[in-house]
Order: C-alpha cells, then structure tokens, then sequence
C-alpha cells in the first residue's frame, strides 16, 4: 500500500523543479492529509515517471512544493481498449474505478440497443479514473472518450484491432481458447462487454459478421457488467498482456 | 438477464409442489414486483435445481404458489474456496457480490496482521451472497465461514487444497504460469487476498514455507483487495474452472 499520497500532476515534471498547486490537490494536501513543510508526496505526469516531492510551504491559497527525484521511469501499459455500455451510476464508477486498476488504455463508453444508463458524465469519469491511477501507482491515465452509438464506434473501426466482445449467448468461444491462442502475438486489442439486457440479435449478428471480432464466453453464470469488465480484463492481463 | 424474478428457496423442491412464502420473498413477489395470481417466477434450492413456479395467490400474510416443472438440473460449481480480509463495508459487500457470480464454492474471511475493518456481519455477507446467487443465474449460495485469523485457518489446512496467495512484493510467479501449470490437474484449491496493506513479513514467511501454498503475482499496479479477488478468480475460473 502506498506510504506516502501520490497525485496526478499532469505538467512535465522533471527533477529540481518547483511546483505549485491550486485547487483540490492544494487543499487535499493540506487540509484534508494535514501535511506541512517538509511532508513528502509522489506526483506523476503521465509522461515522465514517477517523482518524490517535499512541500516546501502550505499557503491559504497554493502549496509550493519542490520535486526531490525521479523514483520511477515512466512505463507504458499495454494497448487494451475497453468499450462497455453504461449502467447505473455507482456501478459505472466502479467499472471505471476497476478498468484503470487492470491497466486498460483507453475507455469508450458506447449506446448499445439495451443501454439503460445515457447519461454519460465523462468529466466524472476522468475524476475516477485519476484517482484509480493514483492509487494504484499507475504511470499514466486511461484516455477517456465521448460516449457514442455502437454502431459509429464500429463503422469506423481500425480493423487490426481485434475486438473480443463477451458473449452471454452460449455461443461465445471460452476465453482461455480465445486468449491462449492470442498470447504471444503483440498487437492492439478492446474488449467490448454489452449492457445488462445483453446485446440485441442484431447487434450480435453485426459482431459475429465482422473479420476483427471474436466472440468470447466468461461461462455459464450471467455475471453483471462490471464483473464482466474486471474479469475479461483480468484475464486478458493474464494470457496477452503485462501480468506475464 | 432473467426476465423471471428468480429465488433462493432452501427446501427440497421438486416438480408439482406447493410452496409457501411467508417472509421477505413474499413481500418482494406482491408487494415490490406487483406479481399476481398466475405470475411466474424461478426457484432453486441449491440441491434439486431450478423449477418454474407460478403464483396461486398473492395473500396478506403469505403467498401461495405451486411449482410447474424444473427448469434446469442442478450442478454443483467447482471446488474453490476463498479466504479475504475483510476492508471497508461496500467494497466487502462488493467482495461477496462479485465472489459469488464469479462462482466461489465457500467464502473464509480471515483476520490477518493488517486487517482493518474486524466488524464482520456474516448475516450481512449471506444476504449479499444470496442475491447475488439469484440474480447470475447460479444453482447454490457459497458456504459463508466465521472469520477467525488467518493462522487458526492454516493451522487446520488439509494440505491436498492448494491455497493460493496474492503476492504484491515482486516476488510472486506470473498468474498464467502458476494458474496455467495447475490447469487440468482437477482438486481443491483456495485463493487467499491480504487486506489493503499487504501481508506483513511473517506472514508471507509463513505462506511461503508451506508445501500446499504457492505465490502468485497479478501484475505491477496494486490492486485494490476487492479488484484482487475478481482478478483471481477470473483467471482461476478461465485456466482451472468452469469457464473452460
């Protein structure tokens, strides 16, 4: 667990430099951690590592702080999209909150037949997804889109992306077949898990048609979509990407 | 998603019997869902299977009901425990929910050096457990233990159960290669998560010692203990259970 708190600072950081804070981080800091004048944190930028801090003064209004040295090189994670359709409010959180914490690259939340849930608040999204990072030691911030129709994200698809979406259906391909014969070729991947009602006929015959989608089964138990979200993505670290 | 309500009803259950509901099933059915005379719904019991029921009639005090015809045999989900410690009230709650789905045979909580939250409402975790059973479609609820310290329950370990341990330190093996060698050999197993702060030192000398524990890494980022359980079960679930 982490020692010391650990902020998103998304400015180039680099060592010896003098950093000011203003808003939440400035009264997180302080106020709500009580930290003082020589109190160290960790801040990251998403591009340049890991740096230790030392807050130099706690002012009323900015904390000036100055960075020590870098404690981490900067690390890419894999490229894994996730494209998932948005059910209620605190369960989207939580796939937001998860999805970062397994290391997912990019979030495209997407408006299938059956999704219940359009009210997409993206800036809170990113709020959850900055938290994530920092609390996972995380080096960089998942890229958040828009929300959009399934179909606007498919019909503009980068076809050597190949899009493994979760199949409740009894027809999906078990994901150990799926992923195992995966493992070892590099290359971009998403995985798109469909809102609680499932996808529609239609939509399933769309994917099942497309060269770049592969069906894959989490078995036989109808698991909520944020479990599935934790899950395919779990084992997707697992077969093909850095929990090797 | 089921279409039907689905519950868990703990009595043997076989085709053209009558049932009565007095308690909070009987409220859900009339008073929540508004079902009336000649509604259906599903049943199991955990050892006969799941039946189709349909509602004779929806009384103030009880409801009556008898079963059409079964539905579906019972199967029994493989054999795999899990030992947790227990961290704050939601994210435990999220723990039972998402164990449950993910198909866990019996859930242990365990008290371990850094254990914060010792607060543990087994009533709560069952009732957590038997919804979530209801709503993924499951055939039983997961035997839910007493919590006792992590030592008492290894001091008793049958040692053919393989238990294995989450290992943030770096020094665990890759998930794919410790789950990906037990693939196939059937036999018990257990998945054990530390709590938010990790393992202290002894206890991860005293795992390590053990002949029937192995290590197990789920990558660099530090997950959160409640994602750390549905990564493990994942990937358990897709090399060595039933998602295969």
């Amino acid at each position: 667990m982490a020692s010391k708190p650990r902020l998103y600072i998304p400015q180039g950081l680099r060592e010896d430099m003098e950093l000011f804070l203003t808003d939440a981080r400035a009264h997180y800091l302080c106020n709500v951690l009580r930290l003082s004048a020589g109190s160290l944190f960790w801040a990251f930028d998403g591009q340049n590592g890991e740096f230790e801090c030392e807050i130099v003064e706690c002012g009323k209004k900015r904390v000036s702080a100055r960075i020590l040295r870098r404690t981490r090189q900067f690390e890419k994670g894999p490229d894994i999209w996730l494209l998932f359709a948005p059910v209620k409010k605190d369960r989207t959180d939580f796939i937001v909150e998860k999805a970062t914490e397994l290391g997912v690259s990019k979030i495209i939340p997407v408006i299938t037949r059956r999704t219940i849930s359009e009210k997409i608040k993206k800036e809170r999204y990113i709020a959850q997804a900055v938290e994530a990072a920092e609390q996972c030691r995380r080096q960089e911030i998942p890229e958040i889109e828009d929300a959009r129709p399934l179909e606007t994200v498919l019909k503009n698809w980068d076809t050597r992306r190949i899009l493994y979406f979760m199949d409740e259906s009894g027809k999906g391909r078990p994901v150990s077949e799926v992923f195992g014969a995966a493992a070892g070729k590099d290359g971009p991947a998403a995985l798109l898990i469909g809102p609680e009602g499932g996808f529609s006929e239609q939509e399933f015959d769309f994917l099942r048609r497309q060269d770049y989608a592969e069906s894959v089964s989490l078995g036989k138990r109808i698991l909520r979509a944020e479990t599935a979200v934790a899950a395919a993505l779990s084992c997707w670290q697992a077969f093909c990407g850095d929990w090797k």
